[in-house]
């Protein structure tokens, strides 16, 4: 899994069946050190995150484990809200 | 998954059975801002995308999950069409 | 699925059970505009695809869905001979 | 598989179901001689690995095969702590 | 797949049970030209392949295919020693 921050959403009304009702958030990958790391993804929320929080995603066909995604067209999908993370650098 | 606009198309008649009526478009990854990222990827069509279009595209075994596609040789499918994306980039 | 093109073929007498009768081809990955990419995959050929020919590969366990291909221990498979590719740079 | 070291740990409350309980550790990988190798994964532990030991991480959907972890959305696991690592380098 | 060589061993006392018994090996990924990549890949023997000896390395969920692997924690596995690499760099 990776760690990345919630930066907002993608609409689409045109779209494969089992999205419907689905949130598609646009997350960003973090470093440890909290800095962004480059590109994006595209991720289906599955805990109520919100807007700027650091969330937990899974991806590959991992994301369909997660819940309510089962069988659905997803390979990417936030399963959890960050609380803490601890680490040494060295 | 990530966001794409489509470039154009693959015509293929030597092909596995189960790409049989599938419309096989080429995709160019693209970043937040709009602009394009390097590379391609080949993409069936699952939800009748037109030309220039942005799309969602969902790669790796959730590609079979996408209608039509099941247990189809296929690593990449076009699962919907974007109406809008809204982010903030901080 | 990507775009490739046949450079040649990996011999191997020891090998998988599964493997045996399959032909192991090198295929290069080529951009949009016909120029090779960096690096190469060893993909099963499933369609009886000729040297040089470009090809459709496929990757991860949806090689397995190809024709042939049903529980092997192969992540790449050639899916389909390429006749034209048509796009727009813009 | 890949080697990496044990650098820390996340902390999730509000959380997938299928994640209770489970240990999620921040994992560095490593080159062979050793030193880091850029970026993190955030992998379950099934082994009871210790801070700053190297271990076996697996990727992918083999990551629900790691003891625990059937069906839980979970892309990457902690499989084995390394007693040794012998090579050559040339 | 890809082509790799063999470098050496991963020795792991505590680790998953279905990872008993398997050799776990250190392996170079190989260019066309027989000049290493950068990287390596641990990935589990399943032909008995000797030091130094190229092989085909297949990965993700197919390694579990690969003979005595079926539902093991694996994402690599060595499916066939090389006899020969034929092919035409244009």
């Amino acid at each position: 899994m990776i760690i990345g921050r919630i930066l907002g959403t993608v609409v689409s009304t045109q779209k494969d069946e089992r999205l419907r009702g689905k949130k598609l958030l646009i997350v960003k990958p973090v470093n440890l050190d909290g800095t962004d790391q480059s590109g994006y993804v595209v991720a289906v929320d599955t805990v109520g995150a919100g807007y700027h929080e650091k969330v937990i995603i899974v991806g590959g066909s991992s994301a369909r484990m997660a819940e309510g995604n089962k069988d659905c067209p997803v390979d990417s999908a936030i399963i959890g809200v960050i609380d803490t993370v601890d680490f040494t650098s060295s």
